[in-house]
């Protein structure tokens, strides 16, 4: 647009035309950068990918909402890329040494890319991952034979759709902190994970805090932060 | 309003002025009018049990949503009455011959309004009732202490207010007709009792219904109905 | 996802990859697991039927909410297969002996997937099911015309989009258990179903239940509960 | 407020300090101001009327939404005045002579003041006025009933709460120009009218428009100017 | 679906399949039916148009909401088909003679398929019909260009989307009985019509009612009538 | 609380206990700090007023949303004090010379509060204050009347509840900046002014902008800041 | 449609049939009418930039929303014309002398289509345009760099989509008339750009007006008013 | 009621009749159970203290959301609560030796109630607390002011009403979790704090959790289970 005055370059930035990487994010918060997949063309993300990592050559940089297109690019351009279809995320590079435990539950089995994407960003992030599956609140027995390894993590990320009622069983049954993530499973009154996160932002159980629909990646990021600061478990208290 | 032109009265209708009852309406669907006290002054509340009790003597007339000063009305003039302070009602004469059983289940101590009506309401609609209290999903050893009488109801009512979890769980574990009441127990994003009624719509169990919210009386007339048209427990198979 | 842990097998559940079947939620309920076929591909819908038949091979099994493609591979895999074009549901084996009727009432034409899915579940759950079409409360004189099918049923199930006005003109001539099912039937301000479904809540006729927008399954599920427990007709008193 | 500068007098307008009244309306639009009486002292509420009344003592000044020291106030300094106290209204006046009848329909008790409100405003805005109450939908041999004189209204105004089903039923039945008034009676899930309102604007009768929850007055205008632009019965086809 | 028992004709009722002709609806209210093109294939509605024309060969059949396809399909199959592509109606056979006058106007040139949805409509059901287009508010010039046109009619119908607010000027201008349809016209925050809708319902001047959200049908049906039995223009006072 | 640490003073910040005056904002942003009354005792909005006319004597303090018994206090203690009782404010001291003109135009008598705070804090913001009542979009000559002064003004303050529609037909008629209130006048579905709020964000007169419901503070202190910075009128190209 | 009056030609309006160009409203408010892209064809959109260019030759004639068929179809037909494919506008002819500055800031990548609209239309309108990108408030060094060019403005635009807080930070920043435009960025709980529009309106800097959700062209046409009548920067007092 | 079925003693459960006492939830979570304000007596409120004080004399017991009447008589009966009359809470016996800190960081003055709610709980469930107040976004000054304080914290809360944009602005300056607490401060367009709430969940800063609007409880829960969990700060590595 030859009507508006030029603008020189920004120190700490790397612009790419279409997007500005904030190349000194990791010193300020201690995470890189994250490529954010939805409404970039697969050229873009392998692009962004391919910068970040060379910038940041000793972290895992991390791709989310990636299409099956994107997907295949990454694959082809970055070999050593590690990519989840189910989760659409890809990841370039190795994590920082792992601390701490991150446990994902997840109620149903639609709810299961919205798991993928928080586990892999936990990952990337620096915690340990363990993934429970398939564990809904109408088939209690599921729950209960899981406590152990939900009380052994140092946090939890529940994730639900429909009513999303799962935070509230897990929550009454252990004291670890727990990140609640409605996603938009269901039809009808469910608005598109309303009525999940609803229902997650009322629960009964104390100490359950909460992310918007879908918000895997926010979870992740924040459970990590968490199990990565947290007291091995063997000296902790409980 | 002398504008207005006069009305003759109407075959069938007991016109009080203020309320004009539907004398026949047991006859048409089996049960008899019931005086919703909200809105109504403790003179009238009064007049109307008395004036439907002696239409039907020998059926239950409910009142309910009465005020204390209701309640303290109809224990002054109609010394036979039978008032419950919790769920707001007052029940003149006796119901027909119990059938079948309606299980009561309540969340919450704040929910216990709710639960008394539709413990009320159902008992008044001919079936015997089974009150279970303090059962929140935050404490599933409590739900699982129940689950036989659960299982032995023809039919259950599930009162929940905030996250409204507990019909789910409930309807996980036994598979008897189950109509869930959201209460507007809660504060903030429960928006009086939204966040439960979504939640009910969308649980993940089959084979649940919901009312409005605090609609104990409406779930009362709907349990007590199935319960007493089934056949004997001994006889059922399951 | 190579960073993740694996899990070995759980007890109790069939692990097809993209899903698990619970395979002992027959003893727990009373009812088989059913293939909820939204986001699945049609071989995963033969798969998941085959799956189930072959683990329970004296009851039915139902698939629900398929694409044309879905019920077209069914066809073509499960000869023996139900299958309903209106509906979108296929069913395998035969269900149990029918006891107890659940009578099916549409409001209007665009009201019939539902309705069929309904009476479908209804049926492969243990009921008899009559099907009652186009009786909109724009022409009382087709409600008036089936009084005495809706006052034989053991429960109703009312499906009806718009303003949704049908249960309380039903629910008002006959005492039967009333299930009313909203629909996404409408425009502007009907809001995908909402505007059905808040009518249904506040309707003014006791005993109505509700159940989320286009739930014709889950109505299926409860109305049959409540019917095939139900004391036969011939020895009911009204 | 000293720092802002005067307006001089506007013309046609009678400037009371609290209000100015719109003296010419009567000329623009064929109808006399009305005075509004929600937020007015009663002392305002009597000096409106007196004034308005004294600018076109040949018609009808209304005045609606009266507390009841208004009404009171009305009473001691207006004797001629007609007051209404379920539709909270006073009448100054005559109306002008009578063309065309308006029925006025309502589902319960609770509506009664809705539609008062609406009768009344009718009548001063010159329509005879039928007032039929207490025809909900649960109880469809009320409506069947008053069939003809709903036939014989040159408009109909039918005003409901709870779910709003009455105008369906009564547009189904006959063919007059039907204008429905939600109202705010209900609780839970009804928001206030909100649930009616909704109802009313997707009714499945062609030819039933909608005004704002409660606004008895908004519809009587409507009705009336209806009712007396039309050909006198015995002359129509009907 | 042959695990469902048969049903055998019902009297009065025109069954296609797919759709039931209600063929005495002209006999109970007046107007024959009208077929609603939403989620009807082209052939559907050439059959549905035809059966109903030779039901009613003296009255005129106006199919609404049509594809392209399916007025291409109409044009070819019923040639004296009255085609109107920006309303997306079809008219097949002669109204009855025009009684009254309804003005259709609208704020701008995106309302248009609704306007003439409604213009199609009100000629259909037996209006002379007084089209004024591009009328918004903002240009007020143009609405006091129109005054004398609007003071004409018997009915005015004012369709405009966005903030809806040519109803609110409209009717302070004249006392013509006003029916107001919001269109979905807008982005953002107009949420499909929705703020145009509310703006309606609060208009500030009386004697407005409103429709649906796009339903220039229902408006048509509604105006149609009010004109239709309104005295001629010349004996009228106002 | 004596569990929590102490905090010790900060720089630039009066410590009132109950609230901390950021008494070098007049610096930061050129305006000085308000008293926001809302929630606080009259001895407090009297406190707040004399602390911040000390620091600032060369400015006007203005305090918003006073109960009466606070205007009454500050009549009291402050007897310099300019106080509105329309507009619930008071002012302390002499606002700067006065620089531009802001008109402020107000549809009813109802909607005079919300004008009368946007007026105040027009002027002690520091623009000259035209005020303007009563004109209502439903009696546009009153609109048409004060055309001269709308054009006039550097910048237009357009109150106004209920369908908020005045804003639309005022910027059709000049090209002055124009800053929208919608006010929470109205009932039903007004929803407390969600109503005019949502018809002034979808203006179709280009140029509006929009303020919160009842905000009369924050549009004065916007219009005044553009009517200050403005070119004087008689050396203004139009 | 044959059935309608025909309407002779209006004065001052260029009838094309699908559209009506106001070709005097240049003169009312000092500013040519713009073409509004959505849902035109190109060769609609060419025409309508064509006529009304040559009508006012000595003006910048701009269209918005254009599809990327639109804008090709444009340059080919008007070689001279400036096309925008990030805000999706043309423009033909030139703007005239630009008289202030309007800088228009945005938060991220995403939001720049909406900041590209609002900086053309400025400009077209007559403002000098700074535009400044990507200053989100999870960074807050970028906002503090900019802060000098943010002062030196006479009228801010800011573009922020999810929680919307950018506005809120940048007006305590400075004390510059500030438009916020909230964008559709953002997904789940964003409500396609309501998170960001409820935030605006809830700013706590005082001195924030709204737009429409993605309204640039709103925001530009009002900032241009009040950026083209302001004192030359030097003469200004801050 | 004696209709209802007498239920014996539940072990484990100390019932008062009005509530039931869960005295085991110390075992199972970790932390006793707290006594929810909000709907209780006075004397209601003593007892419940009172009771879990003697349960459980090694820790410290909290009572949440007190009128100012339950706080008096607590202070009357149990002279060494602590009281806060800001955050309406009540605390009897001490907390465990304090692991880690939670800074608590509020925006506005307003705020203050549920900021001190949250500070309270987070001590009670043992943790230090940093309080940090009155640094609302539009005084960024104020905000980069406590970076350090910040930052040395284990875990944040971080509460504002409004827009609140408070956590993305603190999110985007530190890495330490944060827990965001909307509060219902506001008016019109905050809808009683749903603006805060949307704000929070769409936060563009990573790692922002959100519990329900005024639930300082639930945020200090979760804070204090962080904190207490975490490595002492001296052996952290960021």
């Amino acid at each position: 647009m030859t009507h508006l005055p030029d603008q020189g370059p920004q120190p700490g930035v790397h612009d790419l035309g279409y997007a500005r990487l904030d190349t000194d994010r990791l010193e300020r918060t201690g995470d890189a950068e994250v490529v954010y997949g939805a409404g970039k063309t697969p050229a873009q993300v392998v692009e962004l990918l391919r910068t970040l990592h060379a910038t940041h050559p000793s972290h895992a940089i991390l791709a989310t909402r990636l299409t099956v297109e994107a997907q295949e690019a990454v694959a082809d351009a970055l070999p050593s890329a590690v990519i989840d279809p189910v989760g659409r995320t890809a990841v370039v590079g190795q994590p920082p040494a792992l601390r701490g435990t991150v446990a994902v539950v997840s109620a149903g089995t639609s709810d299961a890319p919205v798991a993928a994407e928080a586990a892999t960003t936990a990952w990337v992030f620096g915690a340990e991952v363990d993934l429970i599956t398939d564990v809904g609140v109408a088939g209690l027995h599921r729950v209960m034979g899981v406590r152990e390894r939900l009380d052994a993590a140092d946090c939890l990320i529940v994730v639900a759709g429909m009513e999303g009622a799962l935070p509230s069983v897990v929550g009454g049954l252990v004291g670890v902190p727990l990140v609640a993530v409605p996603t938009s499973v269901g039809y009808g009154a469910s608005f598109g994970g309303v009525a999940a996160l609803l229902g997650m932002l009322n629960s009964c159980a104390p100490g359950v805090t909460v992310v918007n629909i879908d918000n895997g990646f926010g979870a992740g990021v924040f459970a990590a932060r968490v199990a990565r600061q947290s007291v091995p478990r063997e000296t902790k208290e409980s």
